[in-house]
């Protein structure tokens, strides 16, 4: 068989079943193996970006990778900045570029162009197959690279030579290494900080923020008094009734400042040491006390949920966790406002949701009203680079079929990969969107502010204003086959959204809100 | 005054006065500088990669550099398709990208990603300031390098504390490099390959495809029996009545074979070797014959007219360049087709318009319909990075406000930067942009083919329709504030074309057109 039929079976084999896609020429044969594999499953996305974080929702729930397939370099290029998110959660993801046939890439054809400097620059594994004999073996391998704890982008550059010739033999799966135990000494060098009597702060991130970790961490906190708190933006969050209740670290840094003041330990478990998402004149590059000393648990390549338990063994051996209590806000009524919005969304969030959450400034509200909704996951925007929640959530839902879906995006931010609402009609996903339209980068109005940049006139603030004209939310799902609806009262918002989770298939929503002051 | 002031009057003392712009944190004190600058022109996008094409078309129609003002790593990423159409376009551009603090890089921020690897995947000079009172003459230098010929992209990563901190001066203008002249030798080899009495072909690109140089090779081709062909993808071209008759080079290599088939001198004059555009099984890299013997009479940095006109001197010294007459098609009647759709663009083709071509598979019959239309500017897909048509049509509409703009669009290529279309509602540029929406990647279809990849069931070909569903531009248009209808007869797309050209301001006409067999 051809090297593409060998590596689709290959990627079968190591369980890879799914691949969102945006092809070209140099692809087409991958593209035809799909005929030949029935077993796996292709998305078609009018966009990389779309198919990228397709790709990452897929991994973060499924823990397992989906394959991209990319057309050379400048599609690769526009999947990029999701791919840049996936690196961030450490999504295992199976980026597959096609490039030029081998012997003619001396001709410098109009497409060449510097494929690997771009996967590197994303990817924590690469290779570019160079024969076909060998490619699938260098799938196998790659997607076991995928799965190296705790998960990253795996980038096989194929030839289109490689894909077309024959002689191939699917290869065995790869086996991916397993997540380092953390030694005794570690975990005994937190329990002494936690025994210390000084105030401590155990920070949360990546495998610790599933129940298993939450529990243990939760028991760790009544037994010592440390204080939990989850990094800012989660890949993916348990939480809800029945699960620990947790703070996330504020996006501010003068605001994570003042949750870790006074904090004489912190202690990392699958979470960085915290830093500000961007420097501004006169403030700190981090929100670490000075005098706090940072503990490492366990990193995200560690068992992290086997290390907040063996900890919560040895200082709360006989201490439960502390569950979230069911509880909902009541529906609002009157004007439509982030509030609202966010309210309306703690009345009715289904059981086993799964929330991307791109509203930025919008979802300040979302974490307090929804925290005793029934469990649901929340995935959160993990490398900064918007464009990240329609793709995110079009992948979620392909992964999880029965599990309803719900897209929280900023209008901003939905603007850049707006063509995940076609796929999600093709493919009939059980999507709902919500567009927060306060017609405005509203983050950076407010970013504008903190820079403490000089506005002295109007030129700076229409850059920042998606006004004039407005955008039209319900038209531009139209136009891609999702049904839509615009609401203006918390009323309607809340009868629109009771319907789009009650029907299958995707929504639109587009709440609007009212413009920045 | 802070680096960014100094920088945005150093631009504007360097000509350059309009920036394309989809700004974050990192870039707010550029963005406030503009306040303080009137003079120079900010221009909002919705998506970088519309931001990055429109950049691409203003400096085509202007020949000098538009800004284009990007949100670090991942907003780059967002960029760099339409980044690599310009570059292989020639086109001088200056891509300035924000990256955070210099004292901030070291903390791994989450959108902290490497820059300078994506932008050294497009740049042909790339510079990194490091200090506010340097930055100024960063920024000459950059519109220097921008202009250095043909031209090309000069990237500028700006911390954001270089634009943040005081004391920078706005810098003097760099002097460009000027074209090279042709040494008389090399035209002189020209010369005895022309009057060889062996079959020649001239192939023209680049500063070749506008009036003088055509001219001056009409008069090579009248004197000396050379053939004339125009390179597939020409950047611009100036085409139409009054001015010399152009054959393109065929995209399908066994095509361009036949063009070239017998020659025994190929004369590039602002070309390159030409080759396929994609690898296949069984066919040649390049179309060039191999008893063909190249001569390189000048290429993308040399003076190309100059030396197209040295070289007619030589040849041809009392010929006439004949031009092409003025002639238009009859407008068409019944059913939309590809071809229809050229008769009725032929046939009401303004004088002076521009047109941006992304119509790929629909295009075929575009060059014989218009080429006795009154004088236009044709731009081409020049790099094959699809989703460009819009955002260049976006920016030469910017760059030229008194000339029709007129957009021929794939559905496919369309959606990946569709945008664009709100830039063009808000600043009420004068663009028309058509939609051949065949409801399927045409090019691939084709392409697979070609390629000999085997099909044997559904799924490959469900990958390259655009049906199910199928997207109604209509709504699209409507969703971003630009006026839209859908033509299903050649007599409806008269109507509608006529009433878009007439009108000012962007409008959008979806050409239905028949499904592929």
């Amino acid at each position: 068989m051809n090297g593409a039929q060998a590596i689709v079976r290959t990627l079968v084999g190591s369980g890879v079943t799914t691949c969102f896609a945006n092809p070209g020429t140099s692809e087409m044969h991958f593209v035809a193996a799909l005929d030949a594999v029935p077993e796996m499953r292709g998305v078609l996305c009018l966009f990389e970006g779309v198919a990228t974080g397709a790709a990452d929702g897929y991994g973060r729930m499924t823990g397992h990778p989906a394959g991209v397939l990319l057309h050379l370099g400048p599609g690769l290029g526009n999947g990029l900045a999701n791919l840049h998110n996936a690196r961030r959660a450490h999504t295992p993801l199976l980026l597959i570029t096609g490039d030029h046939a081998t012997y003619h890439k001396r001709f410098d054809a109009p497409l060449e162009s510097d494929i690997d400097a771009l996967a590197g620059s994303v990817a924590g594994w690469s290779r570019r197959s160079m024969r076909s004999a060998d490619a699938p073996a260098d799938a196998a391998e790659a997607v076991a690279a995928a799965l190296t704890p705790p998960g990253q982008v795996a980038s096989l550059v194929l030839p289109a030579d490689v894909t077309w010739t024959d002689g191939a033999e699917p290869a065995a799966p790869a086996r991916p290494r397993l997540p380092a135990p953390v030694p005794g000494e570690v975990i005994g060098e937190a329990a002494r900080a936690l025994r210390s009597g000084e105030a401590a702060v155990v920070l949360l991130g990546g495998a610790a923020l599933r129940r298993a970790g939450l529990e243990a961490a939760s028991r760790i906190a009544q037994a010592t008094g440390a204080r939990l708190i989850g990094e800012t933006f989660a890949a993916r969050q348990e939480r809800g009734a029945g699960l620990p209740a947790l703070d996330r670290l504020a996006y501010l840094v003068e605001m994570a400042q003042a949750q870790l003041a006074g904090a004489r330990h912190l202690i990392l478990a699958g979470a960085s040491a915290p830093v500000s998402f961007f420097a501004y004149p006169g403030k700190p590059s981090t929100p670490v006390p000075d005098d706090c000393e940072i503990h490492v648990l366990a990193e995200g390549g560690s068992d992290v949920p086997g290390a907040l338990e063996a900890l919560a063994d040895l200082v709360a051996p006989d201490v439960k966790p502390v569950a979230q209590e069911a509880t909902r806000p009541e529906l609002p009524d009157g004007e439509l406002s982030a509030h609202a919005v966010a309210t309306v969304i703690g009345a009715l969030l289904p059981e086993g949701a799964i929330v991307c959450d791109e509203a930025n400034t919008s979802s300040i509200f979302l974490p307090g009203a929804t925290a005793g909704a029934p469990p649901h996951d929340w995935l959160s925007l993990t490398g900064g680079a918007i464009g990240q929640g329609l793709p995110l959530a079009t992948g979620a839902a392909v992964a999880c079929p029965d599990r309803p879906v719900l897209a929280l995006e900023a209008d901003g931010s939905a603007m850049y990969t707006v063509q995940a609402l076609w796929t999600q009609a093709r493919e009939q996903l059980d999507v709902t969107t919500v567009i927060f339209s306060n017609r405005s980068y509203a983050i950076l109005a407010m970013e504008l502010q903190r820079t403490g940049a000089p506005v002295t006139g109007t030129t700076a603030r229409s850059l920042l204003d998606l006004s004039r004209p407005d955008l039209d939310f319900v038209s531009l799902a139209a136009g891609m086959g999702v049904p839509a609806s615009r609401a203006a009262t918390a009323g309607e918002f809340a009868v629109q959204l009771d319907r789009a989770l009650a029907e299958p298939g995707p929504h639109l929503i587009e709440a609007v809100l009212p413009p920045l002051a």
